[in-house]
């Protein structure tokens, strides 16, 4: 089942943290590795010994209403990007990058620099604060006395009434009712205050035009120790910093301007931090001015600056901006980033140590279980047990359609829950989810048909191709022929998984058409029309029917008494026999199959785009999507069910027994085959061998990326061999094959994901780990077992719909491949092209070339695919390694870099590290640097499953 | 026919000349009312006098290879937008809105204000001006002569080899073999050259490390006559500005980020502006500290710099960036100006002079047929054409259904053809095309169902409504009464719309399942069961027959001899008589007829997105999607044909002679009717007398909105008198009743918009105004008439398919207006709500208030609609002003501003102009301004059409 297709959104585990730096959460530089602030596994940063500074909420009250009515308001907050209060329409709006007016930020520095810094202020209270702020020569007494008076005032805070859930673990159990208007108590709980993480400080900033003044008055205040400042801020959070800024009148709303810049500096990262550090005015400039050195500019004719930009997918990494001394004070940080930002770039395919290590896993196994007492388990055994179910039930009725039985519904539920279950306890990464994978199931279909041209017993020879089968992954697993797996550059992957999803289209359309063969469209002049139900009555003449027949089809004479024109299943239960061409003709089923293919193709589609869609809560939206082939199976049965036709329904045997009819659950090992054919079944055992390597493998290259930190480590060499052994015990049963499936596991590991919730707004959530622990997968399997017993249910499943579901598979596999992307290039005027970094750096004709080849490829391998040879097309797979060597002659290495990837001769060849394009080959485009630092989406979908 | 959805992109006539702000390229500070360079009617700045300044391209040549291979390679160009060379990939980036860093704009001051500046510097050729330019202290003679012979070496342009249209009209006849090599050719023959506007100027910035100077040189030239500069520029443009940025090395990529930020100061407008106006180092300075007063900033930590910002839809309007002395300067246009704003705000519903002017057009006549001789006008003709038989098709078909064939296709096409070329003949706004319109359709089938209630004679009857609307309708002439049209605000229109979409899909889903009434679906257990063929042979015995069949249906004794299977067609050719209850049922029409509908829809609604992908270029972009219709209905009948089963086809007599069997083609005023009914007609007349002035008066004012600078003026009265007789006309003869239609009208203007070919990259086309006259519009006409002659091949088209379309024509119509826009807004959780004007300004609970009230509304009037009252529907749809008069209580006038529009007693009270709904209101947001200045998109889509 297609849950999360890689590279769409099943890795915003891996993206999530690189989007937004973490190290404005706890002020770690890293951004990839950079520690949560709270969470189980807080280690890092307690070890490495680095002070953490917290978030700083900042708030913008501006003085409204002068001379008449002056009141304090909330118009602004900033934590990572601006939000504004919407005074008309009495909303905040969507948070959205800050934009300033260059003079507003020149006049706050002057202001700054003019007015009162006081820094590590040790002012207890709102009063004592106002106090120390106002002690201004300029002032006269009483000018200071109604300047105090003002400053005390309230503060009117637009409050949200819309709850929302708690982030942070709510802090406050009890809750008064909404009637009391003690604004303390709202304070307390404003929804946004569960959004911070706690520690949280904040920053306040008071500006706006006070008749009075005959002077602007300006003053930045940094507390010693950090106190709530009674109702001043809209969340009840620990002040650390006070920005005045007031000043008579002045022209356009520049007090208001004034104030979001000095609200925007407080937000920068670079600029909090050393402002935190800061020990005088002299400081405090210098930081403004950094500040200044490094905005961008946008040019006034160009661009509208009442326009708000949305918070980018991608920011540049903190790290870079800060200074020498800063990355000196913490400095263990910087070398730890340092290698995981180059284990980064390796791709999937660098020799991660984990390809070496085996047989460390003992020591986790108590904790494999203990791990997973957490809720969300349960959400994510549910969610795994459903997608294993479609899985199982999609794949198997396409085994049992490919195979006449040999394989079926009942043996997917059994095999899946056997095999799935084994390998979670045994295997090395126990958060893998063994299935059927595309694969295997092309494979296991060509397989058939040429067991069957050779007039094969088909099972006892697939058991010994899994004999073989087996045999020679243990020899991979001996001779740890694992580390081979990087010679599958995207380039293979690519061929491989847009093959197998070409092979899921064709069958899905072409079992769908084949469909309307079974049951014709009865055109106006066809042939197939009327039946007649015969009685075998005194009056009836059988030799009659049969005389005539032949000879006239069309015309038959009727010299009978007892017919009717009862339907034929009717008329056989009153025991006559249906005659006529129309009899086996059903009406209407060839076009209602159709119907529902197309719906659920559709409807699975739509599905899964409501995921970003604006429509409803996330959480529906997740759900919809996440769940788009299960629902999209019921819609299909639903209306199957409605109309009541006979559409062909999947087959499901009616007692736990296997589908073919006539065998035991035990495979004999020779059946009706001569002895031979045990041995030269190690030929097909071998093309299957390199299919199961491929996939297993590159499976697990992708599932221990390093950005999924996995604490436990991987066990490659163990998986394969638990995939060997199981390989056995399944050829032996006669149920499916199973491999570790890409995209299902991902879904389960992305279920399983540890989030810190700072759902700060305008921020992604930051992540922390995986759940490592078997207990989950294990669940899922054991109640896929125990769903043998829904095949009742299975029955009124329609065939159609689940080809529509092939097919939906087929199409979202090929669709996430960057090679899908590449062909649309092909057909985009260069002028629409979008901005790919990749047409930033290869020329347009290159990339055609490449694109072409692979196209080229293709058609051979779907050529080999229609001919005879099928079987071998595994074989033709791994030639694919030896085009993709042969493209070094063609291509330059850094073409291949930003087009495919490197194979270990050529990452040698490369002078440098040559890790980061960037900084081995283009120049004068260094200016790409930050972008290259967005995580390569991990595009790999070999496994359409 | 659904050509163009105004508010979707019907309307880039009437956008784009705002968006982009034309003064840049005439350089008049008027983004609205700019005149053009070229074209017929450039007049407005000649009247004007104020002199225009050229267009500039500006291009940045860098310095690369120090110290070995020194080459000045270009690596930037800007017109309005930046475009950069990617080195490697050797392409020109999309154009993007130019981004700086702060310090390289210091920098770039420091050098000027230090470096050499020549104003109105008078060098004939590169090398004076080299000379001229070198001509510093600084240098060393020696140094001198070397820097003279790098600034003379040939610069590297990238040269596209894809070829663009011209835009300007090609200034090179001769075409240069690709082989020659001379880059003078090149120059003159670079695509780029077209693009811009003649009289065009280049700028030239010069930029680089060159190590054998000790302290950096900066120049800046403007020439007194601009010269070109031998292949300086890439294109071969005189050049006016150069500007020269040499110096040691620095660290980074100092001097191409200060030579990028040159060019973007050169290209804003407003520093243009100024630096052509500069007379000494001080003017220049002053312009850029003027810039830098303007420019947005983005906080670094917030923004990643390089990231590349699309040009945006909504750029400044630059008059508000004019200091005072230019606005001086420029005095006549400023009046211009501000009047063509206001009228711009006043929403289609603004008491325009138009609507009071009428019998002017006399003048225009002969002109109103030389103006069509442009070849544009086949193209518009070809378009309109095609628009307008699909029209009449699907109408003529729908007409034909609901009216049991008093009205068919072929009424259809002749009314279309007469009355459409009888008002391009005479009614005042000659764009207009005349066409059946939804809400017409809707009202006649109540009519025709009405007149069934009472058993009337139709036609006659229906003569008579026609005559009194004609009556009625000339009573509205003479009272003048079209300024009643500023009382249906975008309130009742919506209403309007959304009922009449509402219909259409009601009645197209409705249809089609009754198709399956007609081709029952055949279950299992289905009574519908089997037919017989009976000849009436010797042993034949009908009484037989007869008496068995109502005793027991399904078991029919058949006690024949001559009888047999034939198909009912086939049996009835030979001679006998299909018997049995299954010999009227067609298996497969229902669930075929279903997939054709769903075809249709779908492929017509895909086909319509077509225009906003980044496939295919725009050309054929644009046609897929005009033609979504036709191209949906040839696919329907394509698949029809390729099955070829016996669906329901489209009614269409076999000679030229009424649909309606028995009736000549004048309908007889009494028929069998009694005569009162004649003067009874009166009042289902006066409903119709309503439906029919909203939908022409609306059409007619959103024709003649100022935005599409209609020259020869429009004629409000004269048209409704038009259509008043061509009702009487029409109803006499039975044909169909036409109006104005909004959308086939529109796309007429549209395909007759005369633009400026200122395809300069990034930038929008500029609108000129409209070709208008009489021709195009009657050539259609005439050309639809001659279309009678395709009855033959009409037949052909499925029913199943109009349905689809009808459905489309529907669902198009209701998503195109705000209403929709809002319903949508109930669904989207708050924070997920895009970032609307409107929203920014109402509170969210108000708005879904006026959501909520609009969908009360439209139930209260569906209700209506579903009772035997539903012939009243039209006065309903009045009832909504009165409605709309009662939210004046519930709403503010500036909530119903931003949500409807006002009414003329609203304005009126309103302080001020109170046409800016931000300097009327919303004190505190006049950040909004700038937004406030996009056009409101004409949302108003009143005729599905």
């Amino acid at each position: 089942m297609e849950m999360k297709l890689p590279g769409q959104e099943g890795f915003e585990a891996s993206s999530a943290p690189r989007n937004i730096p973490s190290g404005e959460l706890d002020s770690n530089p890293d951004p990839g590795t950079g520690p949560s602030p709270d969470g189980p596994s807080d280690t890092e940063s307690k070890e490495l010994g680095v002070p953490k500074d917290p978030l700083l909420f900042i708030q913008l009250n501006e003085l409204l209403g002068w001379p008449q009515a002056l009141e304090w308001r909330e118009t602004g907050r900033w934590v990572l990007f601006e939000e504004r209060l919407e005074v008309t329409a009495g909303r905040w709006s969507a948070p959205h990058v800050p934009t300033l007016a260059l003079p507003s930020l020149q006049k706050l520095r002057s202001l700054l620099a003019e007015g009162l810094v006081l820094l590590d202020c040790p002012a207890q209270s709102l009063l004592e604060l106002v106090e120390q702020v106002t002690r201004v020569e300029s002032l006269s007494p009483e000018l200071r006395g109604q300047l105090q008076a003002l400053l005390l005032q309230r503060p009117q805070h637009y409050n949200q009434t819309t709850g929302t859930r708690p982030c942070w673990g709510s802090t406050h159990p009890r809750k008064a009712s909404d009637n009391e208007e003690a604004p303390l108590r709202q304070q307390c709980q404003n929804p946004l205050r569960q959004k911070l993480p706690p520690g949280a400080e904040a920053g306040t900033v008071l500006a706006g035009e006070l008749g009075f003044l005959v002077q602007p008055l300006g003053a930045f205040v940094r507390l010693r120790d950090p106190v709530v400042l009674g109702s001043l801020t809209e969340v009840s959070l620990p002040s650390r910093f006070f920005c005045l800024l007031l000043g008579p009148r002045m022209l356009g709303k520049g007090y208001h301007e004034m104030g979001r810049a000095a609200a925007v500096l407080l937000s920068d990262p670079q600029f909090q931090w050393s402002v935190r550090r800061a020990s005088n005015l002299h400081d405090l400039l210098a930081a403004l001015d950094a500040f200044l050195e490094e905005v961008t500019v946008l040019p006034p004719g160009r661009w509208d600056p009442t326009a708000r930009i949305p918070p980018p997918k991608c920011l540049p990494s903190q790290h870079k901006r800060l200074p020498s001394q800063q990355r000196e004070i913490r400095g263990p940080a910087v070398p730890r980033l340092t290698s995981a930002e180059d284990r980064h770039h390796h791709g999937p395919h660098a020799p991660s140590p984990e390809l070496q290590r085996t047989g460390r896993k003992v020591p986790w196994y108590p904790s494999d279980f203990l791990d997973a007492l957490h809720l969300q388990c349960f959400s994510a055994v549910l969610y795994i047990y459903l997608a294993t179910v479609t899985n199982a039930i999609t794949f198997g009725g396409l085994l049992g359609d490919a195979t006449d039985g040999a394989q079926g519904v009942l043996e997917s539920f059994l095999g899946t829950a056997v095999a799935g279950a084994a390998f979670c306890l045994m295997a090395g990464q126990p958060l893998t989810i063994l299935s059927s994978t595309g694969p295997v199931l092309v494979f296991e279909r060509l397989l058939f048909s040429f067991s069957r041209d050779y007039s094969l017993d088909y099972l006892p020879f697939r058991l010994w191709v899994g004999i073989w089968v087996a045999t020679f992954c243990l020899v991979l697993v001996a001779t740890e022929a694992s580390v081979l797996v990087r010679y599958f550059t995207r380039f293979t992957e690519e061929g491989f998984c847009a093959l197998i999803s070409l092979i899921f289209i064709y069958d899905a359309v072409g079992k769908m058409l084949n469909l309307t063969h079974t049951y014709p469209i009865q055109k106006p002049g066809s042939s197939a029309y009327g039946c007649l139900c015969q009685y075998p009555g005194p009056g009836g003449n059988e030799s009659q029917w049969i005389r005539t027949r032949p000879k006239d089809r069309d015309n038959i004479d009727l010299g009978l008494i007892n017919a009717s024109l009862l339907p034929p299943p009717e008329c056989t239960r009153q025991g006559g026999h249906p005659r006529g061409p129309g009899c086996h003709t059903v009406p209407d089923i060839a076009f209602f199959s159709l119907l529902l293919f197309l719906t659920s193709f559709f409807f699975a589609m739509a599905l899964k785009c409501v995921k970003t869609s604006r429509f409803f809560p996330s959480v529906v939206r997740k759900g919809l999507s996440d769940f788009s082939s299960v629902l999209a199976i019921l819609l299909g049965c639903g209306l199957d069910a409605f109309l009541g036709l006979a559409t062909p329904k999947l087959m499901v045997p009616r007692e736990f027994k296997p589908t073919l009819p006539g065998r035991g659950w035990l495979v004999s090992p020779f059946g009706a085959n001569p002895w031979w054919w045990s041995v030269a079944a190690a030929l097909p055992a071998l093309l299957l061998s390199i299919l199961i390597f491929m996939d297993q493998q590159i499976t697990a290259v992708i599932l221990n990326r390093v950005e999924y930190r996995l604490q436990k480590g991987a066990g490659f060499h163990l998986d394969l061999f638990c995939v060997a052994v199981l390989m056995l015990l399944t050829s032996a049963l006669g149920l499916p094959w199973y491999v570790s499936a890409t995209v299902i596991s991902l879904a389960h590991m992305d279920s399983l994901r540890r989030e810190s919730r700072a759902c700060v707004p305008g921020e992604c959530p930051n992540f922390l780990g995986i759940r490592e622990q078997r207990l989950t997968g294990l669940v899922v399997f054991i109640l896929t077992g125990a769903s043998i017993f829904l095949a009742p249910v299975l029955k009124f499943i329609p065939m159609p719909v689940l080809y529509g579901i092939f097919l939906y598979m087929g199409v979202a596999a090929l669709s996430s491949i960057q090679f899908t992307k590449r062909v649309k290039l092909l057909l985009m005027p260069a002028k629409h092209q979008p901005d790919l970094l990749l047409l930033r750096h290869v020329p347009l004709t290159r990339v055609h070339l490449f694109t072409a080849i692979q196209l080229a490829c293709l058609g051979l391998l779907w050529i080999i695919k229609s001919t005879p040879a099928a079987i071998i097309f595994p074989l033709m797979l791994l030639g694919l390694v030896g085009v993709r060597k042969a493209l070094e002659r063609v291509f330059l290495p850094q073409e291949l870099l930003w087009l495919d990837e490197l194979m270990p001769e050529e990452e040698r060849s490369i002078p440098g590290k040559g890790l980061e394009p960037e900084r081995s080959f283009s120049g004068s485009d260094s200016e790409d640097s930050e972008l290259m630092y967005q995580p390569k989406a991990p595009e790999i979908n070999i496994s359409v499953n």
